[in-house]
């Protein structure tokens, strides 16, 4: 057995990058550039105006100034979207929008606080440089130019840029298919008789909803009885996901089978991993290329072995380079509905319930916002 | 025009916390419950074993000792899920493992360090009390106590619960619909000719992912021409949504309609708020009971508007008390591809791009982990 730090390295240090998938941009919210993203054209695909003002050439205005304003004819308009067909010669202008095209022979643009407009002419008080107020066509971006590196997260301002890159679809790191067996003749599921000396199978699904809340995909198989046969059946078919995890049949009672089907199914027990407490051990190792982990049943120590190890584990696979998760996902921290703290009194079975214990204590009451 | 920390205020103010809809429980991860959650049946359901040993009538060990043992006979076994059919009597005893149920007739259990098997016989050294290592029923949770109260936020460990006490619909607060719709006559969207004077409008994808980010569902209307009545249209069509979103229109150009249109639609000017930036204003009101923001066409300002004002919003309606989003959604902040910084640079009007710009500083280059 060795610590929760080795432990960590050893099984990040397995663990693969999965490839890549193509997927719409807005699917790809969250998830993990597999290849660099090349800008295919100049943005903007054009000159364009910064301000509402009179695109005109530079040299028209060379000496302009408020004491000797200079009057331009003024032969069309350019608005955002709807460019004007004629090109600008010397002393002429052309009226402009900010995020207009600039016309052609125009090469600035001057602002309404330098330039009135008066029966077709504007009357301009001011020299511009070229360029002046004007955004040049590949200013932001040149075609060929590598706009994200593979690596990058996407977020929601990442995917206004594909947008504007019209990337519809990008690669992304695959997410691990992860299946979920829970182990223990005790266990029950919801289609199944209530029997009082029967307990419902939570890891079941809280362990699909952490899954979730990795970003990854849950298989949930389901119950698989205490017996060799049936969990080699059912955890070799399981084997077809990326990821395997199984809950009970760690500790050493006379039922547990569950390292001897791991072993059955090719998982090399030289190479594998037992971490955790005693008395609470979770196993990890490979069977072929297939990331296994067997978790204790106790609610509350597979939920806190999942978050130490597997979470890190499916981040890594999804392509993220920081594989400890944000804090408080759902801003579930913040406003926790009590669900742990109860999920380790419900199954601390180190502890035995006390009759008429205040069980106040144990589940914080949680009031809607007024 | 208003502050923001105003504006924040007033909308909250004004915002619905929405009602509430039935959805598979481990859907309703993230979301907020509507109502109380209340335990059906005891847990656990019978009284259970804490640990493997036997099981017997405390009386029966009155004086055993380690200097005095008592031998019981064993009459059956209890495993977790096979319970034993017998009843135990005095003298007798039940051989137990942990989470098995406790035979009638016992009242205690002696752990594997007090207890031998012996051909038939357990030899106990140790005289428990009544209840020692038992879980007795409803310990844990009584049929009729409220285990988690309206207003707690759903995660992976009260998923686990909620399937503990067969939970399988949870009411929550409904996710609002928010349709989102750019204007602007230089907008174009994918299925659109490519033309140089266009700009692809990243507004309507980069607030969708925000609004996903909140948790709430998108309605993608698409682009909008500036005209009255098309406006008028396609606004009212998209008032069947709990919020409308609009970017673009704001400013004081010529082309502006928006406002025009929010007000004859229905909304009371004189009661909306207008907030923002000089330049980049926003503003809020309610057309009927539903929530309208005028959002600014810039991206970034617009993305800052909707996380300010629109996040908190969205986060309210679900039911949250906790309207600040925890940080780091999808481990955006540690690891962001660069997009916020690039539409910054893409769209930030007042800044004009200089030619031969070294655009190496706007775009961190992002290696994968290695």
């Amino acid at each position: 057995m060795i610590d929760v730090h080795e432990a960590h390295q050893l099984i990040l240090a397995t663990t693969p990058v999965l490839g890549s998938e193509s997927v719409p941009f807005l699917d790809a919210l969250g998830r993990v550039l597999a290849r660099d993203i090349v800008a295919t054209e100049d943005t903007p695909g054009a000159d364009i105006s910064t301000k509402d003002g009179f695109a005109l050439h530079h040299a028209s205005l060379q000496r302009a100034s408020a004491q000797a304003p200079v009057f331009l004819k003024i032969i069309g308009e350019s608005a955002a979207g709807r460019p004007c067909g004629a090109a600008v010669a010397a002393g002429e202008a052309v009226r402009i929008m900010a995020g207009g095209m600039v016309p052609e022979g125009a090469n600035a643009v001057v602002g309404l606080e330098f330039a009135t407009e008066d029966q077709g002419y504007v009357v301009c008080t001011s020299a511009p440089k070229r360029g002046s107020s004007v955004r040049l066509r590949g200013a932001l971006l040149k075609k060929g130019e590598v706009v994200f590196r593979a690596g990058s997260v996407i977020g929601p301002s990442e995917v206004g840029v594909l947008a504007s890159l019209r990337r519809a679809y990008v690669p992304v790191h695959r997410k691990p298919l992860v299946a979920i067996v829970t182990t223990g003749d005790e266990l029950t599921d919801f289609h199944e008789p209530v029997l009082p000396w029967k307990t419902m199978s939570s890891n079941l699904y809280s362990l699909a909803a952490l899954v979730m809340e990795a970003g990854a995909v849950p298989l949930c198989i389901g119950i698989v009885k205490d017996e060799l046969k049936t969990l080699q059946a059912h955890l070799g078919e399981a084997l077809r996901a990326d990821v395997l995890i199984t809950s009970g049949g760690m500790s050493k009672g006379r039922y547990d089978l569950v390292r001897e089907t791991f072993a059955s199914l090719g998982m090399d027990m030289n190479l594998s991993t037992i971490f955790g407490k005693p008395g609470k051990p979770a196993i990890f190792g490979k069977i072929g290329d297939r990331l296994v982990f067997g978790l204790p049943g106790s609610p509350p120590a597979a939920m806190l072995s999942f978050a130490q190890f597997i979470t890190p584990t499916l981040r890594k696979m999804m392509g993220h380079s920081q594989v400890s998760p944000p804090p408080a996902a759902h801003g579930r921290q913040e406003a926790d509905g009590g669900g742990l703290l109860l999920l380790n009194a419900m199954f601390n079975r180190g502890r035995a319930a006390m009759p008429g214990e205040d069980r106040a204590s144990l589940i914080p009451a949680k009031m809607p916002s007024p």
